[in-house]
């Protein structure tokens, strides 16, 4: 059926394959007069873009967002969101050598038995590519959110490999290649991409997600849950395998006593939950992490068969980046930003009679 | 707005509260002509329903379900079909006591502040009695896609608290009350769960679950993607507060030469991405790890605050589950069952003209 | 796929067939804290229900509804509610003899032909029983609309054969029994419904639904205008065959001069449009026709197929309604009340920030 | 909400304003390994643009269509589809005068009042232009349906003001810039038209679309009905007021016996339902009428208000069409092969293991 879509009163449809002629967006279901420029969502796509660090994809491309409708002279008129971005370098005699191969481990051999038919070029649909029209509507569900309540959503590089690179401060964030936010680990991280490259492999990674002044409420039992919503949100991002809300899998050794968030007049005492109780959002901060594998695409031979079932080597000297984790954080953010949007507006629709106490000192 | 669906092709929509008058649910979307009858459905919810076990709440509730509609003669007639428990065992005394207070790491709270009303008896709408329906509603999708494809979806108890239950086979999983696959940790789960009943405190688990002869083909990339949708449905149970597709979070450490799955013309030569690429079924098995958290209904004392703002201290005496990932076992069948039912549908209105092609010797 | 829901975030999903077990619903998206009880719904409900006068089946049935869930202490809780209806006087015997035989111009021979089976007592789920739950649905969006902002929607016979009933004013329609707004057409009613019941015969309708109160900007081009979605609601009603907003089919022959409505400082000079402008409620009255056919169920031999092609006679001795127009009055209302309260509820979630402005004096 | 798409499993999504960039679409859901290129498009396409004749407005629009993704090779590939149409000829100083005025009828009134802000320019998105896009989509549809089912749906001008255009034959549709199948009608048409102009009014028109070859089975019910989908696709279209499926409001005054339509095993005997029954398409030919009202944009001066809430004269000297009905004869066929695509894919869904049968000689 249609799976292009994701949200039902924030709605983000998306079209575009890797190497096609451009990637296009439509937003829908934006309330009417917010600010919007393209300026405002071309500051998160250069964070995605790639070709900004030696430690990324050399594919050069601008990602330059345009604004084809639903803004009228710099206000949003609540009518659908038309973007695009057009393909620039896209090169794909890279590809034509593996026109007819199944790449290990990526989505060519799926597609081809799904579809019958693929786009060989870059992966296609299924390129990475696809998530800079993501990044361009999470950018307008967060500005929403921001001016609206304040609401604020960042991610970071938790860990790459073994590697793990504890949450220090978000200035940093930004002052490094990798949206790392421990210093400390800057060198490693150099050394070890570095070694990638050499060796032609690649490395897995893990980005957190946190939202800050989200507004208790957001979410809808019992399906429509917000830490449902995220995990599909979030799990539909390329390379991700695992999606944790809080504490995660690290609840499965814990006791009841030891995870429970205890509550008091001052405030809630803990958030092992991660900001979600019963599917709707507490008031403290949401925090989510994923873990994305490392890119099969590497120059390391490896056996796969082609299109006539014949066995083949494999290996990939195209562009590619040697941990997709490190671009996965605008990406993240921006899945996140889709999704409290969403909760927002369907919150508002229902509940909108009532108003939440404040209950805390 | 209404988040109480999940499925598109194949819908499922439910209602009931821990402690009203019934449980009931929508199936809409059965293909016709499949022999169906109540015993079809109650063998799942026997294995849901508590009671059954020293190890489980002591609630007692035949969970007997009425299909109202949607079956003539034996047969699903394509219409929507309507399912129904009614709640027999209920005591709201139990919980009288809680009526002022918000337990902490419940619902409560979030409730009360979205809604600004909440049935507090047995949390209500919130309650793990909802997946009762789930369950019921599971069960068909299980023998349409059995009786379609040969499909078989099960899960086990792969850990509790730091017992790691390995999986030994399939017939062990169904001769113990903790759906362990491992005979040789039963009594490790049965000390824990007695000295868990000694000290009043609770623990966290982890379940996997496993799907077989699913074929290649299913899963509406880019949003819709089936480890997206499985995500979803996952997360979207009580307590879940993780979802691992394949390796999960052991991804992050490895590189793409350890990662990739490989492929001959004998098949793959691994699994590590559990049976999803690009979103998209591959043939493999599909497995899923969740991880649950422990219930924060215990006896050992809690802070927390009533509906005044008051702290309180909160202990817990009504009827629990020591380890709610017990019973999430069939729970957590019946959403990867929902899942793949629908993505069948999807995939066939769509992709009907085409035939998979099989690669393999 | 699922086509037994209508609405989005106001969302009603029903089951059940003519003569099984119970007819059920789920409402999912009523906000929280509207008073609800029973009494509620059974108002409409009987005034919709069969064998109240000689004009209708005689069929008997209660029609007593049953709030299961999403109701507490009186008020709704903002869950999922579920309702039911049992079906008492089910008479099964009566339906045996056409089994075998597609009813001419009932759904019959598309039913067996789409599912391949069908549940033949008294036309299963495609009997107009079915919609006995879209009253009681509608009766919660009426109560909501109603003491939210005063809104009304009622509706009445305007034409019966070729009586037409002019609207002289609401109080007429409840007390007779054909929900007309015109004493003096009564006398000719009921002889026409007489001379039917002696030639075993049957007639078509006109049904006329107006809203009152409704505020400006409900409805969401360019898709789900709110015409549009009005237009499937009453369409979606059993025998109906045209929808007419406003002035409808009168509009083909009508000047742009004489069909446009006048804007003045003092409100608009005319309502052609029946309250909706480019698929926006204007604030004026919303007004809709709806054409129903005569029933086919008739004493009058007509030609039909039986399930092996063989050619037969077909005779109607069931009990049927000789005017099904007349008891889709309250049908047509509850269809009305559910698309408004959708919308209400859409318009909020998305123009929430806005607010109308007052340019009549 | 998100209000910009139409259909479930074939999706439709667009954007644009009339004074826009551009035109956009988003087709999701369509059957991979489809023949498509532009020149598949453009026909319809042209069929409904402006300045093709005399009797249209004289915008000049190339509207030359450009497929960004989905298809490769020449084929469609299972993802979305991504169209453009870039405005040329747009003349915003036309409308710069209106700025400030609500013309009466149009949905300038309405857009303000629930946005709060609107793009006054040629009616922003609420202008027609925006059918466009549809007709483009909608051209994806026939084709697939005609290749794979023989199904052909087309349309003609069945009434102008009091002019009644009776149908006589397919081929004399294409012939004339009316959409008319009575050449004999076509001077009264052309001098109807010439005065319109002259009096600087408008008129009002019905239109008839007819779809052939449509197999049995189509529609779900109860409330995704064919006839329901059919009512809300063709009210979208604007200036449509009214919707009749099969004799529509004749069945007002006709009788059971009158309005039955007859089986034998050789066929159905008459066609009163227009090829729906219960929801369900019957295996008859699909007729529907619409009813579009006259535009309100003519010169003849009228009362209207500005956004002060002044009384204002408006007189409209833009380029207009006087009968919008003329042009609304692709895009109500493309809203039907919207439709008609839509279930084929949902019946595909739930109803792929049924065969129907031939029950006629």
């Amino acid at each position: 059926m249609a799976g292009n879509s994701i949200g039902k009163l924030f709605k983000v449809t998306t079209f575009g394959e890797s190497h096609g002629l451009a990637l296009g967006c439509i937003v829908d279901g934006v309330p009417p007069g917010l600010d919007l420029a393209e300026s405002d969502l071309q500051h998160d796509l250069d964070r995605r873009k790639p070709g900004t660090s030696r430690y990324t994809t050399q594919r050069r491309e601008a990602d330059q967002v345009k604004i084809l409708s639903g803004v009228f002279e710099g206000k949003t008129t609540g009518t659908s969101i038309g973007l695009l971005i057009e393909n620039a370098d896209q090169r794909s005699q890279d590809y034509s050598r593996i026109k007819d191969i199944f790449r290990p481990s990526h989505a060519d051999y799926t597609y081809q038995q799904k579809y019958g038919v693929r786009d060989y070029r870059g992966g296609g649909r299924a390129s990475a590519r696809e998530t800079a029209m993501r990044v361009a509507a999470g950018a307008i569900a967060k500005k929403y959110l921001f001016e609206k309540c304040g609401i604020t959503i960042r991610g970071y590089l938790a860990q790459m490999g073994d590697i793990q690179c504890e949450f220090k401060d978000w200035q940093q964030v930004s002052q490094n290649p990798f949206f790392c936010a421990d210093e400390e680990k800057l060198i490693q991280l150099d050394e070890l991409l570095r070694e990638l490259k050499k060796t032609g492999d690649s490395i897995g990674a893990k980005v957190t997600i946190v939202a800050e002044n989200v507004p208790v409420g957001l979410g809808e039992p019992v399906f429509d849950r917000l830490d449902a919503d995220l995990a599909h949100a979030l799990m539909s991002i390329n390379a991700v395998k695992g999606v944790e809300i809080g504490d995660g899998f690290a609840a499965v050794t814990r006791r009841g006593s030891q995870n429970r968030d205890e509550i008091t007049s001052a405030g809630f005492l803990s958030n092992h939950a991660g900001g979600i109780l019963g599917g709707i959002s507490s008031g403290q901060k949401i925090c989510a992490n994923i873990a994305l594998k490392a890119t099969p695409s590497i120059e390391i031979v490896g056996k796969s068969i082609d299109i006539h079932g014949k066995d083949v080597d494999v290996s990939t000297h195209g562009r590619h980046d040697p941990c997709v984790g490190i671009r996965a954080v605008p990406i993240a953010e921006a899945m996140m930003a889709i999704t409290l949007m969403d909760h927002y507006l369907r919150h508002r629709a229902q509940c909108n009679d009532v108003d939440a106490i404040n209950y805390f000192k």
